[in-house]
């Protein structure tokens, strides 16, 4: 596209050229005069300077720091930049960097004659579908990935190489399975004869996506929910019965327990953790590292081990370090 | 069965009908007649009230929270309740809630020609067995596990789609190996010119359970070991040549370095850790994301980072509030 | 070899006999008199005295800790010994412990016609090869492993069952990946439509090793660098365009944030975080389980969430625990 079209599409001021051909996005050391760059963190400045850019999505405070021939589609803010720079995305890019499968089924899939896979859907060599597995339009089932007996695959999933959907669990259209996840995996309930059965199910609602490695447990009785628009980056452990809210965002290596309550809005840090039976709050921001043990009111942000207000918390540290000072 | 019957078998006393069908257990607002509910936490109450279920195991606390229509099999606590619970799911879902391959050996697995394969075992498709390998009896080896040379799968082994067991490991009868389990990866151990060799190996005893994702190196020169009714739960690291003791339980998340100690029946919270050479005591209980730096001795309760006796540091925490209060 | 060669090779003093033929190293409770074993630990000195191996490598200080029928290969010190005990190891087990596939290219491989793979190199069975990637010599791609579309994997690489390398990333010489690793997931970086398209790669360099179930993601635009000769554990998580340098070592269950930074030589304990942006100097070393929210400089060690400055940290630990006693 050109630059004129690219500044409309992204609500951005062009100063610069008009019918500039840009036709991806790189990085600011990396770029040539067919690419976008963005600078919208100062600490990315010094790169500014430097860069081969044809154009660049730049805030109104860093817009100086660019070379005469880079063009400038200039954003109010780095908010505003930054959801541009998205949409850029989006729009240069909107060809997935993981190549799918060709559509139909190859001929090394293991797929079984009950089920019904959809014609547009992929089907990966290695890959195997179990009885009475759905798997509807525009799916796509990288090599190896396991497809459990009964499974729902809604329209448009997603599944990356190796990831493990186990029997009777069901995801809405869109769900992206990250490589090696494993969704359904009998949960970490015991008593004096050892696991005991898990016979509920993961559900998970529509464009929800779940990172590489990360594994969600199926219910003891009852299901494991992971909400619609929820995001789980990778290695992420969901124990049985636990429940993710609508767009809730857990970062990578969040634990939550068996029956843990994660509502909708809420955004669980790097390796916090949260026990059984706790709830965080809808909308509710807990830092990275911190344990979750009593539920957390909406809304608020939260810290440290046991998880308490987070201004309470670093207020007190701060007294702390005082009287403890030599 | 009936409701006479299964009570009979949990040890409830019977308050309803006695010849009431139940087919399955199911969740409090899931449930339909024929199946059996659980109300033995105080927080279930309310969906207690509303639940359609022909039969409910029951506190005796809690047994007038149920309506009039369902039958109660009560038990005196909730210890008891869980206990039967239990038994509960395993008298009327006696089939795993993950299907097995069917019996034999799968005409798309790779297994080699010197391994040995009991006839009852099942052995999915895309499946590895290396040179030498021994499958004993009721094994089952989901689609794309891999069972490296030399490895032994005792009887009644359980290997969950993609769980890998590198050469040389050995399995003991009845242990369960969660989908993408790592077991047998080259340890950690490094030196001038790298990863040092891994010579050695990881045993599992009998009936213990191995997570989803989790990964377990083998010894650099002795085993790696997991004791017999050990319980793992998913995305555990266990590190070179560490011992996990009979019956411990490792909840999600648990991280072991090279040489750490874990004695029986210790249980070990969600994310905490353990310090290569140290020892967690016999049946200590360690809570979730603590750090474990110094050997602890058997039977406490230990918290924090570094890892000490959870009364004492409690209450210092407690002095430590008042003091720091403005 | 014999007792006198290996003392040479080791730079090790040998006390006993010269021509002892010695076939394999083993701990110090299995060895027998072909085995070399180690005695470093002060702790190892109760299973020194009885072991029953032929020879074994020993510090000074626990050189009469061992019977008389071993012979001794002395070194000054624990660690001249550690350094001779990696040698041995090689010496004595040059093949790996985990056997890779024969050369060439197993029949049940899905390799793409437009990919390049090396004669020398060794493709396991149920292995996807996707279009343009290049595998150069002595590279071994166990079973089920996937190699995306235009990957690159340099000479001596070895990839473990089922490790994932996707699509567009570089691995350098004698690169390891472990077992589920997945290499080139895309990251973790969301706007209000979802995940954003991840158009960089991972680029690793020659030697470095990724451990079992370990994650990286692929830059968002630009890439994510792991250094030559750096080493991950297992289940470490690392986020998109985040950089580790040179020799740095990251130890189980690691995890970077999208776009932090370790520098060259750095060592992070297992469980640690480092947050987005933030900078872990060169050779800094920061304690296990400490969360990195704040840029570390170079060389110092460090410990705490937020980690700062291990000495400062412990002495303020220590006040507030006389402060606060009874």
């Amino acid at each position: 596209v050109d630059t004129a079209t690219l500044a409309r599409a992204l609500g951005a001021q062009l100063f610069g050229l008009e019918s500039q051909e840009i036709q991806g996005v790189a990085a600011l050391d990396a770029a040539g005069p067919t690419d976008l760059v963005g600078l919208f963190e100062p600490r990315w400045r010094a790169a500014g300077r430097h860069t081969r850019a044809g154009a660049a999505l730049v805030t109104e405070a860093l817009a100086h720091h660019l070379p005469a021939h880079t063009s400038r589609l200039v954003l109010a803010d780095a908010d505003a930049a930054r959801a541009a720079w998205g949409r850029a995305l989006r729009l240069l890019h909107p060809r997935p960097s993981v190549a799918p499968p060709p559509p139909g089924i190859d001929a090394r899939a293991a797929v079984d004659g009950t089920a019904s896979v959809h014609p547009s859907a992929a089907i990966g060599p290695f890959v195997v579908v179990g009885a009475g597995a759905k798997i509807l339009s525009d799916v796509a089932v990288f090599a190896g990935a396991y497809v459990g007996a009964g499974v729902e695959l809604g329209a448009g999933c997603v599944l990356h190489p190796g990831a493990v959907v186990l029997d009777g669990c069901v995801l809405g259209a869109g769900v992206f399975v990250g490589a090696r996840a494993v969704i359904g995996s009998p949960g970490f309930g015991l008593d004096a004869q050892g696991r005991v059965p898990h016979i509920g199910r993961v559900v998970v609602g529509a464009g929800a996506s779940i990172g590489a490695g990360t594994c969600i447990d199926r219910g003891t009785v009852g299901d494991t929910v992971v909400g619609a628009g929820a995001h789980l980056d990778n290695l992420v452990q969901v124990g049985h019965n636990a429940y993710v809210g609508e767009n809730a965002v857990l970062c990578g290596q969040v634990g939550l327990a068996g029956g843990a309550r994660v509502e909708a809005y809420a955004v669980l840090g790097g390796q916090a953790g949260v026990a059984g039976g706790v709830v965080v709050g809808r909308a509710a921001r807990v830092a990275a590292q911190s344990g979750v043990t009593r539920s957390l009111p909406a809304g608020g942000t939260y810290s440290g081990h046991p998880a308490e207000e987070n201004t309470v918390r670093l207020r007190r540290l701060v007294r702390l370090k005082r009287l403890a000072s030599p």
